[in-house]
């Protein structure tokens, strides 16, 4: 065997063990007896342990020293190979191991003080795990941008400037259209109670409806739905509100998007290091364009109509054109995971400010609450009336993930080309989606992005899709376009 | 940290990967993928070979040299992890490796061969098979004998002989009874179709009756039942007929006893050796006891039968002892997993006999199925009709499971010694099971037996539980008492 072929064989065993660790997850998500969760905590330990030994294992290095890829293909595994090893030496493993245990005790920590409104009960704890990541960082970027060496982590080769240049550039005209959109006169509201079982059934044929392979997957509730696993099993979670059916159908398209992704990925690629999604905001594009430039489309709005009357009976909604109105209604508030697509990245971006701050230093945990009400007064309108609505909303800094956030816009704005491209490609599109068939658009992102998996970085693959570089631009004009049309703004 | 600690804390760890490879194996058989079983074939083959490098590690030997016990539960897990640890070291890795190889292959090929009735096909596979469980069993023994090697795998500190001794005796008794039931005129059984969703709703009523503990494990459905994982988080399965409601019934409670005596394991010993059921026979002195013993008794199937008449409604059985007597059925049959309580053991002793030759070199495989079918007439009294009816019944050979089998005949020989004892020390226990209360009986158990895991020998934990040495006299009294009156014979 050559040292690539040794290195290919240890990478299988580790991207198979990482499968394991996921399934793991998945499960106590989903179907872990509650009073597991203490033994569960030592088994993923036990196997995150095992993991970290394997990927900082020093033979890695040795193989890299002299592997020879076969093709491109090799080429790109190496380059994955290499860009983690490289990640995983420069982090002392004290250092590691502290950000694992202090992020771990510090979920519980925001979960508390969230429930009691208690910033000040979170801070101390933020600090810590603001100046461990800072220090992380810094062992990182040896001398560079401390936050691009974080945002290199969810979005290898994207740097902080490149996203402020491009959320400078968006968010003067989403708050523009905030305003217009929330000072004309709402569209109306479904209402009706939707038994679990029916909204079960059709996020089951919706997931069917985007191309989600049932013979590799399966769907389950989950408090917080999401998608877990890579190559042949790819599970999707959703959940029920009996009051609003939205909420199950959009988080199952949603997730459905994120796993076709993956189920999407050239099966040769499976359990190797180019078999995942390359990026967080590529994926992110995947599950967004599913659930809202196709999803939240006039044309599959009024497919969907059909069938939500044919399950529900009347639920308040007169015709399709009110539907759609009704599903893509805008409302101000003050949570970003309820957000619409008008507030969504308002929400993100304001993070993302803040956040970068912190980590470059230009920010301090204890002035956070202040820039955080500060800004989501100038960009929302309204004051902010609770920490749990405010700075407390989001689990994502006391899990230490710093850079992670402006992946979500990022996907909406590849999300914007993606689909700019794919209407400017496939004909008829529109006329198939409102018959309830999306899979001239799937096949698209199927053919163009999903397949290569991690052969490609983030925007290369993004670009070669499109055959345009990527911007914001896309996105806005659809934004501008779809709810300057809804509201007549 | 001494040496004692170290160790510890290594195995506590392998514990924790040990019960994440056991999840893994309850997730394929309960909701995975279809799609999903080649890559978890390598996840679970990733993960095993963790443990193998873990079980197999050269510090184990180390720190064994040198580990002191802080008192007799330390001591205790030092018999275990010396004990394994011999195991491992006796076999070459490379003959392990190969073993698993085989055995994995050989399971494809026996289910092949028994959906076409074919002995020939499956021959040289189990030939194979023998041969290299004859040389692991070689190394093992070191000069001693061969079976009793593989023996001591499953039930520590038994041989061949004493089995053989136990069985002997037993057979006869077994075989004479057999006959004068069968000549006997048999009860009626029930007959209805008995609604999936209720029979799961008692089920999980059984599962509570018998103290098994939801909020540590959970239940769902396997085509064959089986309970998974130690500590805190032990899950049962369950199988429906909608004909044969006793199937799943039965199964339940029997995986409830597997489940309860790890959930009834001292919780000081969770994630470490001693943290798990001592041995195949004790475990299965658990589930047959509250399958058969408890769950068969006159007393708790009378209040089975006013449960199953509030559910189902009329099912043709006019009274409790008319229930009693359909519970208790004995009927001819030629498979062992549907046998009933008179005929059970029969099945075993015969694939003892033939499995410990086959080790031993008394018998070749080539002359299996005709010695299988010589037995099967003696003791059964009827020809094998057909291959899968006969010796390719079972999974466990193809498995290299062999010393396996006589585990479960000493597990009903040890529930015939601990419910002897019970009944002796517990007053009123029939007039509780009567009223659907088990929990003296379990209660019992889990103070006398259960509680202590791997901390005494399986034979000393039966000892102590029961006050007198274990023996397969008060089974067969048991056995004897309970049809000869059932049959008046």
């Amino acid at each position: 065997m050559s040292a690539y072929d040794d290195l290919m064989a240890f990478q299988r065993q580790t991207e198979a063990l990482g499968q394991v660790a996921g399934r793991l997850g998945w499960d106590q998500e989903t179907v872990m007896p509650e009073g597991s969760a203490g033994q569960r905590a030592e088994e993923i330990g036990a196997l995150e342990s095992v993991l970290h030994a394997r990927r900082t294992d020093p033979r890695i290095a040795d193989w890299l020293a002299v592997a020879k890829a076969p093709d491109a293909v090799g080429e790109a595994q190496l380059r994955q190979i290499r860009r983690s090893h490289a990640r995983m030496s420069k982090v002392p493993a004290k250092l590691a191991e502290e950000i694992a245990t202090v992020t771990s005790l510090a979920q519980g920590v925001w979960a508390d003080a969230r429930k009691r409104e208690d910033v000040a009960g979170f801070l101390p704890t933020l600090s810590r795990v603001v100046a461990l990541k800072r220090e992380e960082a810094a062992a990182l970027a040896m001398g560079g941008d401390a936050y691009d060496a974080l945002v290199d982590d969810y979005e290898p080769g994207m740097t902080g400037t490149e996203i402020a240049a491009m959320f400078d550039a968006m968010r003067p005209r989403l708050v523009a259209l905030r305003e217009r959109v929330l000072g004309a006169s709402p569209p109306k509201g479904i209402v009706g109670n939707f038994g679990q079982d029916d909204q079960i059934a059709l996020s089951r044929e919706l997931a069917t409806v985007f191309g989600y392979d049932w013979n590799r997957g399966r769907m389950d509730l989950a408090v917080h739905p999401f998608s877990s696993g890579s190559g042949h099993d790819v599970r999707i979670t959703t959940r029920v509100s009996e009051t609003d059916p939205f909420n199950c159908f959009y988080s199952t398209i949603h997730e459905v998007g994120h796993a076709a992704y993956e189920q999407g990925i050239d099966a040769a690629y499976a359990l190797t290091p180019i078999g995942q999604g390359v990026s967080m905001g590529v994926h992110e594009s995947q599950s967004r364009s599913y659930e809202n430039q196709l999803g939240r489309s006039r044309a599959f709005t009024g497919w969907l109509y059909g069938r939500m009357i044919e399950v529900f009976g009347d639920f308040g909604i007169a015709d399709a054109e009110g539907f759609y109105r009704a599903v893509n209604r805008v409302h101000a508030g003050y949570i970003r995971t309820e957000a619409d697509e008008v507030h969504y990245n308002l929400h993100v971006m304001l993070r993302f400010d803040l956040e970068r701050a912190l980590i470059r230093g230009d920010l301090q945990v204890a002035d956070l609450e202040a820039a955080w009400n500060d800004r989501f007064r100038a960009d929302f309108g309204v004051a902010v009336d609770r920490p749990s609505n405010g700075m407390l909303q989001d689990v994502h800094w006391s899990c230490g993930l710093f850079g992670y956030f402006p992946t979500y816009t990022l996907g909406n704005v590849y999300a914007g080309c993606l689909v700019k491209a794919l209407r400017a490609e496939v004909a008829g599109l529109d006329a198939s989606m409102a018959k309830g068939d999306v899979s001239a658009a799937t096949g698209w992102l199927g053919d163009r992005l999903q397949r290569h998996g991690g052969l490609h970085a983030p925007r290369d693959v993004v670009r070669q899709a499109c055959g345009f570089e990527p911007s914001e631009g896309p996105l806005l004009d659809y934004l501008e376009a779809k709810f300057g049309e809804i509201y007549g703004v």
